[in-house]
């Protein structure tokens, strides 16, 4: 049995993974992450303990525990380098954890590597080349070569949401200008269909955000499926950036499996089918095995699980 | 020893290249790419064995043959799927030429992905993530992942110059729009610096290129080093997008070694300061090991090197 937590900004959700990848048991509790550090990982210590005995094992039962982070990570040294949603700098959370479990390997990843990770060992077992993308707050991605969660040489490759989608485009919390995470983002969904609602103020769309007093990443997608034409121009501009950053993925790695994933992918085929057809159109070389497209399987379970299977 | 050839619209250059990867004797002849098949692997393997000989070695001594092919390359199958500068459609490459060299095994890989295994097994040696960037007429790169080439799960991987820079911008000859070969290759600053003269008919850029009748990658850098400011503005602002598609390489891959071959790289350290500018200033997490950006050292013999090895 493996531990797997993935560790948010708002939750800390741990759960316990058995060799089938299946969570067995879990249970989360508030991040409330301003707190000192000690504190908050006395936390996950407590939190993995109890899941472990209320499934009827024992820490002795566990063969390892993985820990998804959000931020920087250094793999290697096991610590948090840098977190923008955890206020946490050089953070040695694998040894801080450590204390509490003796002898057990204790892992820690980028959390959009441990979700990558654990799609990867549900549904792309066998692929030589994976990749996850998660459209949520940010656009993340996880990179699993050969069966391993690719890195990089420092440990924090794969930020595919910050490679540049726009030249001199909008600045991006991460400094730059124009990443694919400002146009791809459900942030950037939610900038997008506020800017139409403004220039729409009669649409299906302005009048459902005015009557919910809120936007959200599906109020385009809806307005735009009930026939609003002002949404679905909303729509196709986003799938576009989407589809526009996927095909340089797949013209980077090409990878035989490709996995969509985050809130806006509950969407399905009317996101898929879009960014399938944009692939089939610009791929430069036709003529050959192309990259599978897929919605992702686990939704928020593949960071639990993700981590948990990183651990062995 | 083993034998490299370097394939090209133009010429095919042939090198023998002992374990030191070192070039110990090498020559070339025209392609005349229009010819069939047959008639130019029959030069390939000719010349192969003019080389070989020409330095006191026999057929008997090679251990290997590799090729570096332009266009997508089916590595596993031994084919040249699709090029655009040979007019080949599935060429079955590698049996053609085995023809010719009996039990010694020949090896075909992307002239790119060639030439990165070269300059990796010359500089980059010891290095667990590596990538080269070629500024030529288009943008040609090469992953290196743990000593082996990276190709994706179909061989035609490392594709970067077809990445997206500028989303909806400049239709590519991929059939992509706004890939980073638009902007950064020796092709996209010619047209730069072209449409530059048009609106600075009176610049020194402009009556160099009137002078010698012809526009060249070195025209605007040429001129921005003598001063003229329209110049300066072209040489920026192209350093800008070959910047910009680096750093995207950074955050998706963290090589511990980004090397930077082609043409314009022989503008060393006038080229390569403001892109390590750029990075150092648009990097999101700063505190941790960077990237080591350098130029390429072996130039045009890179794909000779590295084909050869690629057959070890």
């Amino acid at each position: 049995m493996y531990i797997g937590i993935d560790l948010g900004g708002t939750n800390i959700a741990v759960g316990l993974v058995n060799e089938n990848c299946e969570i067995v048991a879990k249970d989360s509790c508030p991040t409330l992450s301003k707190r000192p550090f000690e504190e908050i990982v006395r936390d996950m210590a407590s939190l993995s303990k109890k899941v472990t005995e209320s499934a009827g094992y024992s820490v002795s039962d566990l063969k390892g525990i993985g820990i998804g982070c959000p931020g920087s990570v250094d793999h290697a040294n096991g610590e948090i380098i840098y977190s923008n949603n955890i206020p946490w700098n050089h953070a040695p959370l694998r040894a801080e954890m450590g204390k509490y479990f003796g002898d057990i390997p204790v892992n820690i990843e980028n959390d959009a590597n441990a979700a990558a990770f654990g799609e990867y060992s549900v549904s792309g077992k066998g692929s030589n080349c994976f990749v996850t993308v998660t459209l949520g707050t940010g656009v993340g991605s996880g990179v699993v070569i050969d069966g391993k969660i690719f890195r990089g040489f420092n440990g924090i490759a794969a930020e595919i949401g910050h490679s540049t989608l726009v030249h001199d485009g909008i600045e991006c919390t991460c400094g730059k200008r124009g990443c694919w995470e400002c146009y791809a983002s459900v942030t950037a969904l939610i900038r997008q269909t506020s800017e139409a609602i403004k220039n729409h103020p009669d649409s299906l769309m302005a009048l459902a955000a005015a009557k919910e007093d809120h936007i959200s990443g599906r109020t385009a997608f809806n307005a735009a499926k009930a026939g609003d034409p002002a949404a679905q121009e909303v729509v196709d501009n986003y799938i576009r950036y989407v589809a526009d950053g996927i095909m340089s993925i797949i013209n980077t790695f090409q990878p035989d499996l490709l996995v969509i994933g985050g809130g806006i992918s509950k969407e399905g085929d009317y996101l898929l089918a879009p960014i399938k057809k944009f692939v089939a159109e610009n791929t430069y070389c036709k003529d050959i095995s192309q990259t599978k497209l897929a919605i992702a399987t686990l939704y928020n379970d593949a960071g639990i699980i993700g981590a948990a299977l990183s651990a062995k």
